[in-house]
């Protein structure tokens, strides 16, 4: 298959499959996803990504009928069913499907739904530019909700001004991205913000925070201001789908750039862990010898 | 028909419609809504919320390729094809279908998604209980947007409180309901927040303001506070379905109850107007010599 859509069950491509009319992800975008990167046909840390899952189910206590094994092994079969060992791996759960009413319905099954899809690969030598949006999504930032409206519009405003991501801002501290968390290299230490209700516990966060201890460069986990990230030596953004790269320009203005080295050592740390664990130990190695392979 | 699901065009009850799998409702929420009720089978003030609609698509960027009234008949049409003459009227247009990204999707339509059911009679002499919660939702309350999760958990909180609403406050000041406005009246004065971005331009609220300008009771557009809340004569919520309904009590505690004359005087011009609109005059009449009709 080129693409692959599940709905409870059934399969088919993206443009086949249907959502029943009264799905609940219609009336109140009512559930929590999470989504991962494949390569060779793996999906990448899908143990963190399905505890993350199996967190936001609970937190706004959505109860699958399915433990996380049966999840992780539908997951990792239907990726074998796409015809890229390159792919990107999505995954929600609604409340189930039920007629409009804002209280949970009763006696109704969760529905799950998964994506698969050809994704690019990712070039680190790459640098891409930001815009600053002032931060004013709810408070639940820490669950991956699918009320994701002002991600949307921020996004969109980034693309208008020629660039690949929107920073959010709450007054003067930097929280996150419309679609990744973001962090800064100053005078070699990684900086980013905690794990609060403001910012998505990331999971490349958590890898990239994992790389820098084991390259021995000290980790911060404290919010840092929109002046801090425009004077740090580098501005990293990372997501499932871009492990972490950086940036060089916020507004229009260059960032970043005074760490190369150091911002090289960690994507290649982090690349090296993505091939390690989708079993790519021939990239990895080419990776270590100082090769540049896309991940 | 019994109920009526409508998406792009294809008409069936609501458990026979479909929605593509792409649609970008399930993606984001990254549409916007409106409803009202039906008596009569005549949807009530359906230019005010059409314009709400509108203009609700305008402020996220979302084009309809159908005007205000194309869009108005379809939906007269439709409700005439349900059995019940007092129904419920819901639609919504999300930004259309297209592969998950967070941008603007290029040459897609929006779908227009239209669900109508039967919906019971309004008995305004029965009063309502709420809980309050912290409104901790994104600062964009003012569009009806699908971005409804905190809403549906504040619903929950209340019902498993034995209540029919949530009222919303951002600290110390109420802001609405998880799904209707809320006003007070102290001193015969009608008192509601005013519209800003952290509250909905509700329909039914700007009908009460109007029916007690007609009555000769000061309107006060002005926010007001938990405190006054619970010291007020009366507490109010209204929306679409509920016209404008007392409560009890707040958090278990007694409130209102101290102008129920006044309440009624608004109560009733409220369900006289909304008679006279769906061409009821008999029904009008008989709330005119003050027998008791449900709405």
């Amino acid at each position: 298959m080129e693409t692959l859509a599940y709905f409870n069950g059934v399969i088919g491509e993206l443009d086949e499959v249907m959502v029943p009319f009264n799905d609940r992800s219609h009336w109140f975008g009512d559930g929590v996803y999470d989504a991962t990167s494949c390569g060779n046909r793996i999906p990448f840390a899908l143990e963190d990504h399905i505890d993350r899952f199996y967190n936001n189910m609970r937190l706004i206590d959505i109860e699958l009928d399915m433990s996380k094994d049966e999840l992780s092994k539908l997951l990792r079969d239907l990726t074998l069913k796409v015809d890229s060992p390159k792919t990107q791996l999505y995954w929600h759960a609604t409340r189930g499907t039920a007629n409009r009413s804002h209280v949970y319905p009763q006696g109704v099954k969760p529905n799950l739904l998964i994506m698969i899809r050809p994704f690019p690969p990712v070039d680190l030598s790459h640098r891409e530019k930001a815009v600053t949006v002032e931060d004013t999504r709810f408070l639940m930032c820490n669950v991956k909700t699918l009320n994701l409206l002002p991600n949307v519009l921020a996004s969109e405003k980034a693309k208008r001004a020629g660039c690949e991501e929107a920073i959010f801002h709450r007054g003067d501290i930097v929280t996150e991205c419309a679609h990744s968390n973001v962090h800064i290299l100053k005078g070699g230490v990684f900086r980013t913000a905690p794990l609060t209700n403001l910012i998505l516990p990331g999971i490349a966060r958590k890898h990239l925070c994992k790389v820098c201890d084991g390259l021995g460069v000290p980790v911060r986990e404290e919010a840092f201001t929109v002046g801090e990230m425009m004077d740090a030596d580098e501005v990293i953004v990372s997501s499932s789908s871009t492990f972490g790269v950086g940036l060089d320009a916020i507004d229009g203005k260059p960032v970043g750039g005074k760490d190369p080295q150091l911002l090289k050592r960690i994507q290649d740390a982090a690349i090296i862990e993505f091939f390690e664990y989708t079993r790519q130990f021939d990239k990895a190695q080419a990776v270590r010898r100082g090769e540049k392979v896309l991940a």
